[in-house]
């Protein structure tokens, strides 16, 4: 079959049943648009933030890491104007108490959940409920630090994570030496009190996001900005992600943000149709000035050579780490036919498979063939992810291993016992190679390490 | 110098001028006991990180990861017992308006807080306060989930992320097919508003956890507790933590926490005094079957085929990875003179240094020297977190990678353009081993796969 009948559903169920993720709090009944990541969930997370901080930090000489905190003083969100424009506009149908944004109503995906107190139909279909005016609700979830109310100071769990870079931009810019340009890279959580979750995780109120701020002199910045547009299409290329199914879209003079002067989404074609991916922004002298004005300290480049001064404009690529190892799950996922077997296949970049070789004694009760595959794992488990099964029917282990994305199968057998030879199958052509025992840390390696071409059509 | 006359302060200067860790919301005057990491800093946690979850995970069978989600259902906290009983008792001032925790009133260390109107003396001498009488206040944040009032759900941010390993148990035990012994691992943020939290970053009001619940049959419960406070002790020594600092002291029946039969707390010499880096807790029954009670899902283990059944125990080894983090670089700082000159240098386990080896052309303003040196770390940079520097006196710039724990420099001069050979430096003994530039990459390699002696006294 074609993978473009992949379902949000199918990924759901792949996701729960092999322990990816897992609805959060599921004993409980659940608590809406919220999950928990099992452990290969958290190996595909891991790599996917990985891959990000190598493109971003470890293979240019011109980006630093940070991990700023997710409680901040809260006067960063008044200069930052998430405190007075964050919101979304919010009615509420007074026949059957449901809650939703105005902005979403014109949506036929949104239709079918009006009105609440009567069946719904098809979208189009559904009668209206009986709404009121919009009002704003700011999307920021606030707490209270301190032990009493007297005491104590109201303050935001970050919506994003980019104005714990802008904050930080003078201390940054002194310790690492730079000048513009310069990036600072951060990796973390961001919570959102969004009315409209949804969608598995592509959207959900806690989330963590890969944030990049690039501060370049002004007159470079258009330049700078094509130039991360194309960088960023570039790594979700370069980790497997069909062409086919990625576009850029300039935001049209309507949607940008006020602070910024051209954006473009990466959309990718997800199950719910084209939806984005990554953002990057232009957002030029905006959140520097801000800060510099409500704080007194001047968020500015100087050189102290010649005494040239400027405010550094800002590019920013920035994109959810959950919603990015959606988009590689949704890619990768395949159902295809072999023999007269169905398996499914989720056809992973192998640097961003959690497991990257399963080793596998043939017949899991023979003592020779477990004593080699054991001692076999034991020496690659120093080098990869790697995971030893002897449970079960070979068959079995095989779609158990394809379904959680693991690019190479090594199989132990009647012949190792005989020569020391062990077979390589490969995950998605299902090419099987013999080689020595003794040669497959070598052989892992060099595959990990050869340039890597998506198998996957359309 | 005696590395023992480290002291906190030089640790968050030396923190400040390198950018391990800066003062959070700085800009506006900082938020109390809040930090933000930089570059230096997020390497060295994440190292940290790396080396728990690979001593947990990674080099074992019987482990494997999650992350849960930071706000779970509030009836989590409520069966855990957070809602009811996770809380400090407060007192406050009526001279000073200053609010205490009762239970530390009568150690020496808080009582130069006491009384804020007037002037402080040496510990003891301090005049009292005016104390009302003792007030509960719950440690954990709170929240809203739900744009509004009327409809929203109150919520907690986590103030640990072990409950959210146990509402899993059920899933992940049925799709990992594992028998206890086994254990899930968990490495995440959790906040807690205390009322005195401090020493750097010693205790934060938000922080990185790294928690692992290992479920384990009744009547092994004693044996693997015994096992844990051992292996725990012995990961400290293998990222070179001296013995002399680290001792184990088992909680008095009096201490306990009312679920565990046994806690001991793995205590670090901090320049504070001997104060709990790591505990580790048998747990018994409690949180599973609290659980089982409050949601109605059974959390046992039943053995499909012969039905046997039971709850597990849970031995929870817990710590802190900024804590961990702080006890690396308190453990490893050091000053001493060399020649004429003092030296800084963090004596940081080569597997935890957040830069593996520098790169140094001799002369940084040598065309051919910056050529080779450029070459080198190029190659080098594929494999390795590594640094290029040809800024400044090579005096300085070895000085500045000893006091960011930089356990190799590697230098090009005069004869490395006549041979092709360069310097290895070794941060501790300060020996210098001259080697073909070609075998670099090799001997990088096996230096840091080398054991490591700590190099430090006491």
């Amino acid at each position: 079959m074609s993978t473009d009948a992949v379902t949000m559903d199918k990924i759901v169920s792949l996701s729960k049943r092999r322990g990816f993720v897992f609805p959060s709090s599921e004993i409980y009944g659940g608590l809406g648009s919220s999950y928990d990541y099992g452990h290969y969930g958290v190996l595909l997370k891991d790599n996917v933030k990985a891959r990000w901080l190598e493109a971003m930090v470890r293979e240019r000489d011109d980006i630093v890491a940070l991990d700023s905190s997710i409680i901040l003083h809260p006067r960063v969100w008044e200069a930052s104007g998430h405190v007075s424009g964050f919101s979304d506009p919010l009615v509420d149908c007074r026949t059957c108490k449901q809650r939703f944004r105005a902005d979403h109503l014109a949506d036929p995906e949104h239709q079918e959940l009006r009105c609440g107190k009567r069946p719904s139909k098809r979208p189009g279909e559904t009668p209206d409920c009986d709404l009121t005016e919009p009002r704003n609700f700011n999307l920021m979830f606030q707490t209270r630090v301190g032990a009493v109310e007297e005491t104590g100071v109201d303050v935001y769990l970050r919506p994003e994570t980019a104005q714990g870079i802008f904050i930080n931009f003078k201390n940054v810019a002194q310790i690492a030496r730079r000048k513009p340009p310069f990036g600072i890279a951060q990796v973390g959580k961001a919570f959102r009190n969004e009315i409209t979750p949804g969608n598995f995780i592509f959207r959900t109120l806690e989330f963590e996001q890969m944030e990049m701020e690039f501060f370049v002199p002004p007159d470079e910045a258009d330049e700078w900005y094509r130039y991360w547009v194309d960088a960023r299409l570039q790594w979700h290329l370069r980790y497997g992600v069909r062409e086919s199914h990625l576009r850029v879209r300039p935001h049209d003079a309507d949607e940008l943000s006020h602070y910024s002067s051209a954006t473009s989404d990466i959309e990718y074609l997800f199950p719910i149709g084209w939806s984005e991916l990554e953002g990057i922004a232009n957002r030029g002298a905006f959140d520097l000035t801000q800060h510099t004005d409500a704080s007194g300290t001047k968020l500015e480049w100087v050189d102290a050579g010649s005494g040239e001064r400027f405010v550094p404009y800002v590019i920013e690529p920035a994109l959810g780490v959950n919603r990015s190892m959606l988009t590689f799950m949704i890619d990768a996922y395949d159902e295809e036919i072999v023999g007269e077997r169905e398996r499914t296949v989720l056809r992973l970049h192998p640097q961003l498979a959690p497991v990257k070789a399963a080793i596998l004694p043939l017949i899991g009760k023979d003592t020779g063939m477990v004593e080699k595959a054991r001692a076999l794992y034991e020496e690659l488990r120093r080098h990869y992810s790697v995971e030893y099964d002897d449970n079960g029917a070979i068959g079995r282990r095989y779609r158990r291993q394809d379904e959680i994305g693991t690019p190479y199968g090594l199989t132990i057998d009647e012949q190792t016992l005989e020569d020391d030879t062990v077979t390589v199958r490969d995950r998605d052509s299902l090419a099987q190679e013999r080689i020595p025992i003794g040669g497959a840390r070598g052989r892992i390696g060099e595959l990990l390490a050869a340039d890597w071409k998506t198998p996957k059509s359309g």
